[in-house]
């Protein structure tokens, strides 16, 4: 039904006479890009191999290009995936749906875990909603459906794109990024040391939550975790491993979790290290002394003393807990711009805010002037009250300059609305359209007028949503 | 020119079938609260005592009752206070005016001080904007301006109202609290442990910053804490003693701060255990050992610990970065709930930028339609693309039921208004106003019309803002 892009994002800039009333440029395109991104569909014309439902949803869309080769199998979970966004067809909500091929659900005993994936909500997580099995694409899938994160990319593409490692999160052919990208690295070409600790901050709080809850990530890796905005971290495909590398040996489907978690810490550990040397080659055995001299020499003790406390001594038992020392002050640092983001945009929303009750005001109006007939006077919209109104219609909209040119003015129509709305007692002088009769009214007594003829429409009618 | 309370809040409520279009209830009552607080203004007819303008601010609105004797003294700062918002005749904006009356300033060594503060931006400290001495009122005063929070109250009015100490921040009388007040205190009549760490981390987060720029609060107090929403901390009056208190022995006017920050750390002391108390009695001498015995019994040995290093031990000298460590993991509760607030924020924003695109495509119909005459075209509003446009204006605001009574759904208008703006192959059948034709046209039609009739306008007209 919608354009992929639609237009109005395509040739937006901001005025420079507007009023300080629409939302600052930069978050504005960010909203309206996302919102581009889950509208988007696919041209039904072309032919896609995709089905057109699978289970209950609808509208599917790749978030991946295609692999060179369609048996092409993760890294991480040992099949072939693939990446859609889809509407459900009961909420009409857009999600991500990851899809196993070739994996057939054998033992449902894994289910509890799911159940406890669904119910993890946190602000570093990627939600789990929900697990089905389907045939819609022609053979035994498993699909897990997350929430939707328009203009993600994944770690790995944000700081990796350069390795050959395959990327498997939502990736940027399909995703136009609008978040300012990569951030400039330091003059040595590394991380600024505030941004790696920024991402082991979140990833923290999110391992802390999942390890609270007797749960393991399983399959920390920058192509798993998604990145948004400047350094937003989610922790994606959550729940997958426990379904497709389930061990059927335990009686207890959390019984192996603890050796989990002590997994999810050691890859926490490579994280860092690969994003302190910029590389994910600093990962391989043979580089590892090269690489804790190159973040000895370039980074503070406090970042080389975490990665030795999660990457070394593999037999002693490690907790997310002991890594809070080692952050430290920079909670504060991390709290503080949390606090700053939110009070940016509650301001621009109060600023939005007030679009919507301009748009409400001017929905009234739109019913009032010009109706045809009401309550069989044919002439309702052209007496009285109305005819106020009329040429108020006409002083709002069809201002012309000394030539009878246009007057095409954005402030003059949210200036004379507010003045309305708020019923001052302003005067205004309304011409009829003869030019023999000129009215002097307040706005007091427009809004007097305008609040009459709408609740007689009101009274007689019915009203769906004004308020 | 408003009236205190726009009218459009008193009978606000969500229609049911609206569509998930408007923002969430309760944010929007907030916003729309703090804005018509931004702009309440005195009636001019009565006469007040107020001046017209002091320095470049007008429009000056009292913030606090006025005090019972016009002498009493703040027992902070010595010197009788007052408060008002006001505006900033420059930039528009609506800032906290801080009055010291009967002060004269007469050492201007202390102003570094206040460039300092002035510098200082942080998400729990409200902002120093400038000072200025006035004669205004009819004394030499001299007036501190700081940002406005519209809607806060102290953390002395929230949690120790009933206590005989003066409110000096901006108090309920003049603030109609939509916030949801108060939380509940627990089963014992004491606040959670959770809202207690939730303002130490938020008042060491202040501190910390302070003290790393050299300065220190030195009126760290409950009525000098600005509270919002359900828990949100601003540390209020900062500079105010640095000025009024200034100690001109010293040749650095930062020399004694190490001192002061000292008594800024017992000042927190303070405050946390009247809040694990719920009274400022507790920080009567007498009261002590008491108190501390409460602490123990109702609440972690973290808290006790805070509140001992704090308080005890007065020759041993602390640091706000060693209170970090009793923060612990608390410090991963504030950073999730700041991160989800500000992702609830952004929602709710998504939702309302679409108004502000509704609003302009809106008014841009409203320049088309009814225009008297354009190019000395007399009919150009009733023929062409105009007329299809009038028939879609019924079309949108003049439905009826079988019986012609008003049907007005603000659902239906949106909805039509997204389809013209997306240009979408769906037909929508137009009627004649005397019923004797019927056009059968699509929204991409529709869409079409109006760019090229709207681009008419805009071509020989004089377009402000329209986007």
């Amino acid at each position: 039904m919608y354009p992929s892009i639609p237009p109005h994002i395509a040739h937006m800039k901001l005025k420079a006479n507007l009023p300080q009333f629409f939302m600052a440029d930069e978050i504005k395109l960010q909203i309206l890009n996302e919102h581009a991104l889950t509208m988007a569909q696919l041209d039904q014309s072309h032919n896609t191999e995709l089905p057109a439902e699978v289970d209950n949803y609808h509208n599917l869309f790749p978030l991946e290009p295609p692999p060179a080769n369609p048996l092409q199998k993760s890294n991480i979970f040992g099949y072939p995936t693939s990446c859609f966004k889809a509407v459900n067809v009961k909420d009409g909500m857009t999600y991500c749906l990851r899809r196993i091929h070739g994996f057939r659900l054998v033992n449902t005993k894994c289910m509890p875990l799911i159940d406890m994936w669904k119910k993890m909500y946190h602000p570093n997580i990627v939600q789990l909603k929900e697990v089905f099995t389907t045939k819609a694409y022609g053979d035994n899938s498993i699909v897990f459906v997350y929430d939707f994160f328009p203009a993600s990319e994944t770690l790995m593409s944000r700081h990796f794109s350069n390795m050959p490692a395959p990327v498997n999160g939502y990736s940027s052919p399909f995703n136009v990024s609008m978040n300012g990208g990569t951030p400039q690295p330091a003059n040595n070409g590394l991380l600024p040391e505030s941004l790696i600790w920024t991402y082991v901050v979140q990833l923290s709080s999110a391992l802390r939550a999942i390890h609270a809850t007797g749960l393991a990530c399983r399959s920390l890796d920058p192509t798993k975790i998604l990145i948004y905005g400047k350094s937003r971290l989610r922790i994606n495909c959550v729940g997958i491993s426990d379904v497709l590398n389930f061990d059927n040996s335990q009686g207890n489907p959390l019984a192996l979790m603890p050796h989990y978690q002590q997994k999810d810490l050691y890859a926490l550990g490579n994280i860092v290290l690969a994003l302190a040397c910029n590389s994910v080659m600093s990962l391989q055995r043979e580089n590892l002394q090269n690489a804790l001299d190159l973040v000895s020499r370039n980074y503070s003790p406090d970042l080389k003393n975490l990665i030795l406390y999660l990457l070394t001594n593999p037999n002693r038992p490690r907790s997310i807990n002991d890594v809070m020392p080692m952050i430290g002050a920079r909670f504060f640092t991390q709290l503080d711009a949390a606090q700053l983001r939110g009070d940016v945009l509650q301001n621009e929303l109060a600023k939005e805010v007030e679009n919507g009750r301009l748009f409400r005001l001017i929905c009234k109006f739109g019913a009032i002037n010009e109706r045809q007939d009401f309550s069989l006077d044919q002439a309702w919209s052209e007496t009285g009250d109305r005819y106020i109104l009329k040429l108020f219609r006409d002083y709002l909209f069809h201002q012309v300059d000394e030539n009878g040119t246009p007057w095409l003015d954005m402030a003059h129509i949210i200036q004379c609305l507010n003045k309305v709305d708020a019923g001052v007692p302003e005067k205004v002088t309304l011409m009829s359209r003869d030019e023999q009769s000129v009215i002097i009214v307040s706005y007091a007594e427009i809004k007097r007028c305008f609040e009459s003829s709408f609740s007689e429409l009101l009274n007689s009618g019915h009203p769906q949503g004004y308020s």
